[in-house]
């Protein structure tokens, strides 16, 4: 495993990814939320997963050369699966090597590109003749003749006319689907800006597009500073009741922090947040109640009823969100008390209605999400997997950010990757299910997920290895990840008992979801089609890794689990980039039965099960 | 002529009015606002004017015995034209009966009854069921399952989901449109009102009513104090640019009047404000910017054109209308700079565009309006007529209440018909029209507008009415139709040279724009089918008195001409009961073609013309 860090673009989706040296095409495609297509399961045997890299093409594998003309080859073309990225890359992702092909394309036109594309915001540079004796229609209507009928709040009839005449009767009209919202002066027009918010309860991410041809901009990703109310929705909700102002006290904060994400992604864009008209939300049925500061109390209690369900169209004014102060927020619909727009997101981003077979989409963050599709029905059901997926609440946890381990393996001793090429500062999500997986694998922890002490260790286990299996202070068992050092944090990094117990949790939690929802279609593991796994882990989801804990059921076969990402933040993004997903999104919010997980009697013993790991 | 005075309601519109002894049912009516048919002119010989009056019926005139049967009579047929007001009546107003006949009750679906109106503000009573683990569905989708999807805004969302809770989830929602606005405890939906009001540069009047079924609750006129910064619009343009607060002091003026006017209403139907969801403002067009707060100085030079033009829906808080602070303001469409939603208004209710032959809608107040309808072309102008016929800015003038002389005969002596049945205080519009008519009629006025003084009156004239004529403090001649006394202000109550140059203006500036807007279209007054006289002039004009001073063309057939009362108040009352008329209202704004009578070249020749009185 390599320490170098490569950037690899690909178009036309406009995404660039930073990748340790080695990753492969087909998962830097998926870290950049773009799922290539790969029936074989990226065995190189089925040749679907073609590309073309204009720059940085390795050189041409075997399975390349049987695959690609000599032309082809010369061209760039390589299959994703075969190609390792050893310097900065550009990878063109043909429609048919999507997956979903054309269909997803089409559906993800924001992201294939303007063609397709048709935000709520639109704008329009004009210039009018001034009225005069013989034609002295309003301002207003002059302006409409050229941008169609629209509606004004009393601020923009204020404003508007007087704004139009300043400017000599020239400027950019902005409209919010039928809305007048600003005029500008001069042309204007590409400069559309919009912002797509993953309202996690943890970690939250933020993305700002161009809405002339979707492409991303900037992310920015930071804690979701409610954390210092609880961990979990329910403690935040239990704060908001607890005194008069402690609703709005977690409004702000998560607005303020978003506050601030805009304006990191101003400063990293180098433009003015009053460029964006728009921002689209997406979280946990409890996180946009708090983001809307609407008394989230009946989701903390039986029968956890929300107090809305249709997506809503705000002023960002109102939620004090800093873009254009006459700028809108899309706050995505809700499934449920806890099946939230997050959920709806992921599917409207992954497209799982149209899903060929049975299809499993698993959003894997403090709270769980799981949609079933299955013969054009939904089923969908959160389960509480607690933070640790998202590197939360662990010894050494952290976001999966520069100086996380994202990547971890054991062979004679320790083997990390490191986002950002650094010494180590800690442990994120997918980093921690791979150390589950090796420590289970070589024996450091049992199948029941105890933490063996360095007696109880199997006979042929290294020693550097042993070595590090240590007791803390308080006389609890220890697994040292990295010693103390220069740059890196003044103590070791270690991972302990309780922390396997955290992930276990979580394994269980989720797991138990997968087996309910399956149950409740009639459905066995061995008959789903393809798993879909979505979350923020901080790097590409080892799928054998996840399936050695018992995350995802072992008996699927390998080759159907495709990571998707953050399909959350995706989903916020299509319904920043077109209306018509929005409405899409609203349909399938609809459409999906919320599965209410504590209802079903099975759920207590599943878990129990789930909690130990395979083999045990 | 009397003096008692007593309460005519009409039914099934339920409107009241309080008209002198020996009023005609005919005029009465016209004062509510309904137009009976009489293409006789009210001569008793077409018979077509046939109410029926349950109380106060006269004994029959021999015309009514001509054209009813005994049964009928006894049930208390008779013809409006002939029968006179001699005690409290209560008149029903077959559908055949009113100007338009069926076309227009069908139009005016608000005035018929509840089952052709379709206001935009809807109430629902509803008792959900809460939620449950099994059926845990969201409340606010729960509720739309009643009153079919909504729209919220943030502090409903905030709001109504709590409020469901605390009520056990039953209540009343309420709807404006699309959107909800409200949720109140209880079964409310039968205290549900809206506010019509009719802003004029001189006079405002405001009508309460019920939305359920379109009876009017309370009416109420005041001054509008913005008469303070200026008489007529052009001078109110002045001061707004005059500081940089100044537009705003003048839109809060009218504001604060009008939330006066609000609550005059509730106070007299003994309601609560919070049941009114919407009010519908109709007005011209700088009194319209100047209630929505927008710029009109564009409106005060040259080509004068106006900021808007179509209907807007503002927020009540927004314009700071103390109405249910949820609720919504409608403001009628504008045809141009100096025919506004008033116009727009008039046009709608009196429903000129269905109009039979060419049509003259003539609106007469301190801007007179002026719209011709002639084979499905709407013209349209405006012409500055001063508030003379609003009795406003003349020596005894004041508007059209309790005190005002509204008829003057002279007839040896002046008589006088006073509002209220009390002494006079001043005089008010149809009482200065009706008095220039009978001095000129009588040679107290010279064709050419003179007061004669004394030694000038013609030698027939009565000695009582010549020694009304005298010369005042600086010198100039009066005619005194008020002596000082108890209960009269202590001046007499005079009329001056300079008021009858007013009134010459006025009369002028309206014939003007009449003749122009005829030419425009190719007519000759003889052309004309019917003309209909709007205005708040507080009493009934007469037509013959009208003629008689060339305010209307005196070749046209005196039964041509109606009286259709306070017509931008009746369109501001159809908009509020019914979206449709406010969509057909749209409609006509932008049909309407607007005439500005200063660029047509035969403006100054026609308005010098029209100065002179008929036979000068």
């Amino acid at each position: 495993m390599s320490d170098s860090q490569y950037r690899v673009v690909f178009q036309p989706q406009g995404r660039a990814v930073s990748v340790l040296e080695c990753t492969t095409i087909l998962e830097a495609a998926a870290i950049a939320g773009l799922v290539i297509d790969t029936p074989c399961g990226g065995a190189g045997t089925c040749g679907k997963c073609r590309v073309q890299m204009p720059q940085g093409a390795p050189e041409p594998s075997d399975t390349d050369r049987k695959v690609f003309t000599k032309a082809e080859l010369e061209s760039g073309w390589r299959l994703a699966c075969r190609s390792l990225v050893k310097v900065d890359a550009v990878v063109q992702v043909p429609t048919g090597s999507l997956f979903g092909g054309d269909q997803q394309i089409a559906r993800d036109s924001s992201v294939g590109g303007p063609a397709e594309m048709r935000p709520a915001i639109r704008k329009v540079y004009v210039e009018l003749s001034p009225p005069t004796l013989e034609d002295p229609r309003p301002d207003l209507l002059r302006l409409e003749e050229k941008t169609g009928p629209f509606k004004v709040d009393v601020a923009m009839l204020r404003h508007a006319p007087g704004r139009l005449r300043q400017q000599g009767y020239k400027g950019t009209a902005v409209l919010s689907d039928h809305q007048l919202i600003d005029i500008e002066e001069g042309d204007t027009t590409k400069r559309c800006l919009g912002v797509a918010v993953d309202v996690g309860t943890t970690t939250m991410v933020a993305s700002l597009l161009n809405l002339c041809d979707g492409r991303e901009l900037a992310v920015v990703a930071r804690m979701n500073p409610q954390v210092s109310f609880g961990d979990d929705v329910l403690s935040r909700i239990e704060h908001s009741t607890s005194c008069p102002h402690c609703l709005d006290e977690l409004r702000q904060t998560v607005a303020r922090e978003i506050a601030g994400m805009i304006r990191a992604l101003c400063d990293e864009a180098g433009i003015d947040a009053r460029f964006i008209y728009e921002a689209t939300f997406a979280g946990n049925t409890t996180m946009q109640h708090l983001l809307c500061g609407v008394d989230p109390s009946p989701l903390g209690a039986v029968p956890f009823a929300p107090a809305y369900a249709r997506g809503v169209l705000l002023s960002a004014r109102d939620l004090e969100i800093p873009i254009n102060p006459h700028g809108t927020c899309y706050v995505f619909p809700i499934i449920g008390g806890f099946v939230g727009g997050d959920t709806v997101a992921g599917m409207l981003a992954t497209g799982i209605d149209t899903s060929d077979g049975p299809t499993l989409l698993v959003d894997i963050g403090t709270n769980g999400e799981i949609v079933l599709a299955h013969e054009g029905k939904l089923l969908a059901a959160s389960t509480a997997a607690g933070p640790a997926f998202e590197g939360a609440r662990i010894s050494c946890g952290m976001r999966g950010a520069r100086g996380a381990m994202e990547k971890v393996l054991l062979d004679g001793d320790v083997h990390l990757g490191v986002i950002g090429n650094v010494a180590p500062m800690g442990i994120c999500g997918s980093g921690l299910i791979d150390l589950a997986a090796e420590m289970l694998r070589v024996g450091i922890v049992s199948p029941e997920g105890r933490l063996r002490p360095r007696e109880e260790l199997p006979t042929g286990l290294s020693p550097a290895l042993a070595g590090r299996v240590r007791t803390d202070n308080g006389g609890g068992v220890v697994f040292v990840l990295a010693e103390p050092g220069a740059g890196v944090s003044r103590k070791s990094l270690s991972i302990t008992q309780r922390d396997i117990r955290k992930l276990q949790l979580g394994c269980g939690a989720i797991r138990a979801g997968i087996s309910i929802l399956m149950r409740q279609a009639g459905l066995a593991p061995k008959d789903l089609k393809t798993i879909l796994i979505a979350g923020g882990f901080g790097g590409f989801i080892r799928r054998d890794k996840a399936q050695r804990i018992g995350l995802l059921p072992p008996e699927v076969d390998h080759q159907r689990i495709h990571y998707v990402g953050n399909a959350s933040l995706a989903g916020a993004r299509w319904a920043l980039l077109s209306v018509e997903a929005r409405k899409h999104g609203e349909e399938l919010a609809r459409r999906a039965r919320h599965v209410e997980l504590s209802v079903d009697g099975g759920f207590q013993a599943e878990f129990a099960e789930a909690m130990i790991f395979p083999g045990g």
